[in-house]
């Protein structure tokens, strides 16, 4: 998959299956900063408790939600939480999640086991993209990302916020913590050169900012054409070893050509 | 790691730390029969009871440790367990077990959570390997695994004791249920050279019959010299492809060579 298709075609996919869990939970709660949101998230995880999901919205996405979805979440950074597990595992973890956070500021801690009820707190979350992209009338969706190791991630969110205000671009952010990887969306208007080169620059230190924290340029939305210089700069000598194996395996380059790095 | 060092030479290692459990507990349980503590741990991995460890041990395996450690487990097929979480959450998991192996026929099960008692469950499965070769004076031991689709582990197990009785070798048998995976340690003296051809014929029936099954000729010890040649019945024509992508990054032959595969 890391390879995006340039080293092989998947003829054949077995799936490893995983039963549903007896019991599900989801819960939402706010906290007064992202240094506060990625903190606690930091100490679920050091306590061992094991999340099924843990996700960032920041207030920009929250607001656009709010407007978006007619919904009237404080407008702070949130974490939307999933727990899986037997009925008494997934209250204790949310008991345990809850206590912790109490001791980063967290507020409004919402909570249930109800399949109707966990669907209406993830829905917001869901809502997301479009949410972003209904900010501006007209507009597109440029989506970025990055991943860091999860020490640096609340430094490189603060960054990339003041990053976005300075530059005066549209751009709400969401965060999968655990991983340290987190998304921006910047919302443009694609016609407009100036804005166009504003997030094309955006992007770019976004990039330069998570590989100089020890991080990549991108944590799941891959290489492609567009972050190849970004590969250049993460990896340096190692992308000519990349090139030799995709030689190897295909030597007529005939397998998607162009992506990951130039032949 | 599973280029076993023909691929290049690790320099630098950064590793992932996880926080040691709030709670963990042992358990052991005996069995009638291989099938049923197979069928058992099947029916608890599909319950998603999040097992940290399940060791299988057969009966020969049990009589060895009942002989080495003056200890007196019935002699059947005996399973370990190694549960992992909140204080609730052991307890939790280890009375789902407990529940599951009574429709399975299971018979004296002991659990601790304490840790001289955890400590003295496992020191049975610790001791296994030594038990094994001391029941042969001045043996030595071979030790082999296979891994199997775990929907096939216990045919592939039953076959291979009655291939152990037939050849009349002593080769007791112990499994990571879990995963598929299965060792024999057989009990030979390298001296003699019959007791040696047989061991060599033993180890090959089990590397095909596991690959016959969908599995691999090994599981975790790897191919080295002794499993060339399952290596080439197991994945045919891609081996070519490994010996180039050998060939790419290293063109003088000089990591490893003559393991995994011939130049």
């Amino acid at each position: 998959v890391g390879s995006e298709g340039t080293l092989g075609i998947i003829t054949e996919v077995r799936l490893r299956l995983y039963g549903l869990p007896e019991a599900m939970a989801a819960a939402i709660a706010n906290f007064p900063d992202i240094g506060s949101a990625v903190n606690a998230v930091i100490r679920v995880i050091q306590t061992g408790i094991p999340v099924a999901r843990i996700e960032l919205l920041d207030e920009t996405q929250i607001d656009a939600i709010n407007k978006y979805s007619k919904l009237s979440y404080p407008s702070r950074p949130t974490l939307f939480f999933e727990f899986h597990g037997s009925e008494a595992g997934v209250k204790e973890q949310s008991g345990n999640v809850a206590d912790i956070g109490g001791e980063f500021g967290m507020s409004d801690f919402q909570w249930s086991l109800k399949p109707e009820e966990r669907a209406k707190l993830w829905q917001a979350r869901h809502d997301a993209y479009y949410a972003a992209i209904a900010l501006k009338p007209g507009a597109r969706g440029w989506p970025t990302d990055a991943c860091v190791p999860i020490s640096r991630l609340a430094d490189c969110i603060l960054e990339t916020k003041a990053d976005v205000a300075a530059s005066g671009l549209t751009a709400p952010l969401v965060g999968h913590v655990g991983d340290g990887n987190f998304h921006l969306t910047i919302v443009l208007d694609p016609d407009d050169k100036h804005e166009f080169a504003r997030a094309e620059a955006l992007v770019a230190r976004l990039a330069h900012r998570a590989i100089a924290m020890g991080g990549t340029c991108t944590g799941e939305h891959g290489i492609g054409t567009g972050k190849i210089a970004f590969l250049e700069a993460e990896h340096g000598p190692a992308v000519s070893v990349m090139r030799e194996l995709k030689a190897t395996l295909d030597p007529n380059n005939r397998m998607n050509p162009g992506k990951i790095f130039r032949a």
